[in-house]
């Protein structure tokens, strides 16, 4: 048995904004931080959140640091996590000034008796258990508002992570600040149990990104987990169908990574460009701006 | 081609508190009124619309007017709605003081380019179109906050409503005032596409009640559709399949009403008692405090 592991750093159409080389060399940083964890026998969830955490980290991502301010000039950010073995997930949603929101949708997951919290809500339970908060100047300075015309036109920058540990268990991760301009209180996909963000050891772990609302209305994680489970689909079979129902149904822009129960790896998307990352039965780490998907659902 | 129409009052655990026949007289007046809509060539969307509505104002039930407070005494209501021919759907999470949380719903599905809104976002969002907003006192009036460890200690009540119109049209609805003594910002199932909500024309309409955070991690609406699609099952296999997973998966409490696209009902429930109605065909109204599922998972 080995460990499989893959990210993603969000899906978009304006890739020429972007330095495709430093993201190449971040992915492939963050993956290899990813493999030290399940190399020597740790489990799925904390690779995954370890890698979240780090993308949340890196101002080339519309998430954590470098999050997308809301049209009220706020930084409302959602995060999920989810455990393969049990179902069990946390998540939080249109949360303000925390540091990593993946580490507050695990909290949620650990500490609580629900799957996710919002808003004030969620920003009192993060005070109590002395969550890191950061100071409103932190997302500033990653993501001026003044510049959000120029280079974040589409909802892009959303990361992820999921994973396969040496002991066959499956987790997934994703966090965002968002699509720009959205309306204060959205809530998209990626804090969503089954919008975008899926996790189960009888099927795959499944991270998605892009135009959130489509995810939500066509239900794209918990689809891909469900068409792997039923026709026993491989990962990269059960990527594409997810997208094909995401892009025939909805016209719906975006990508996502999977990890099947095998451990294989698969990747799918109906945008111009996805940014992600693989390490296959621990083989060596590969990172992409990835090409067009093959399966031909470019004009989305 | 005819209409059919369910809908329901909750799932749970504890009926000796509850008046059997104002339940079922609430539930037979509202399928009426539901009816009217469709027997005229109505949409399901405006069907279930009206009859979420109406169960809101209905103190009988934990959603609107009945909503159960959370831990911090707040009244933090829960709605979503789906139109099963397009897969729009709007839906509103944490909103305090909105009399109608299905309708501010329906105004995010109608008027904005987002799914879910959520907390003070989907108040300002509710202020700006002169949403009816209710006093306090007009939640406190029909559940106490002292009333609560006696009446309430299982989370159940939720409102819920599927129709299937003239046209072929499938549509849901849901609205809840959450859990007992829920932390602030929790977020249910209810609003939740895919988790306690799904439409979906090609396949069915489903409504859940009962413990959201299973509804949740075991996707449960959006399952019912899957595997009504996938194995072209009637309305009462889907829905027993729905909560068989439900209950094999995470021993998860709770029911659920669909009817399929071609407009048979289904009602299935892992809890020991279910408040519902149900038109089929255009036929009789019945409503009924629906025993223990047939199908035997009493013991959850």
């Amino acid at each position: 048995m080995t460990y499989s592991l893959m990210i993603h750093g969000g899906a978009g159409t304006k890739p020429e904004s972007m330095n495709e080389a430093a993201v190449t060399a971040s992915l492939l940083d963050i993956l290899q931080q990813g493999r030290a964890v399940l190399a020597k026998g740790g489990g799925a969830l904390d690779a995954v959140n370890l890698c979240v955490r780090l993308l949340e980290d890196d101002p080339l991502y519309n998430a954590g640091h470098g999050a997308i301010p809301n049209a009220a000039g706020d930084y409302e950010l959602d995060a999920a996590i989810m455990d393969g073995a049990t179902l069990k997930a946390g998540a939080v949603a249109c949360v303000r000034l925390i540091r990593n929101p993946v580490d507050l949708a695990r909290l949620v997951m650990d500490r609580t008796p629900h799957v996710l919290l919002a808003g004030p809500g969620a920003e009192a339970f993060a005070r109590a258990y002395n969550v890191p908060i950061a100071d409103i100047e932190y997302f500033r300075a990653a993501r001026p508002p003044h510049d959000l015309s120029e280079t974040f036109t589409e909802p892009h920058g959303t990361v992820g992570a999921v994973a396969r540990d040496n002991a066959g268990n499956l987790a997934a991760a994703t966090s965002t600040g968002g699509w720009t301009a959205k309306m204060p209180g959205r809530i998209g996909d990626t804090p969503l149990i089954g919008s975008g963000t899926y996790a189960d050891n009888s099927s795959c772990a499944v991270s998605c990104t892009g135009h959130g609302e489509m995810f939500i209305r066509a239900a794209i994680s918990s689809y891909a987990a469900f068409i792997a489970e039923t026709k026993n689909l491989a990962a990269q079979d059960a990527a594409n169908a997810a997208i094909e129902r995401l892009a025939t149904r909805l016209h719906g822009a975006g990508g996502l990574i999977l990890i099947d129960k095998n451990g294989n790896t698969g990747c799918a998307q109906s945008s111009p460009f996805m940014r992600y990352g693989a390490i296959e039965h621990g083989g060596p780490a590969h990172a992409a701006i990835r090409a067009p998907s093959r399966i031909g659902f470019d004009a989305f």
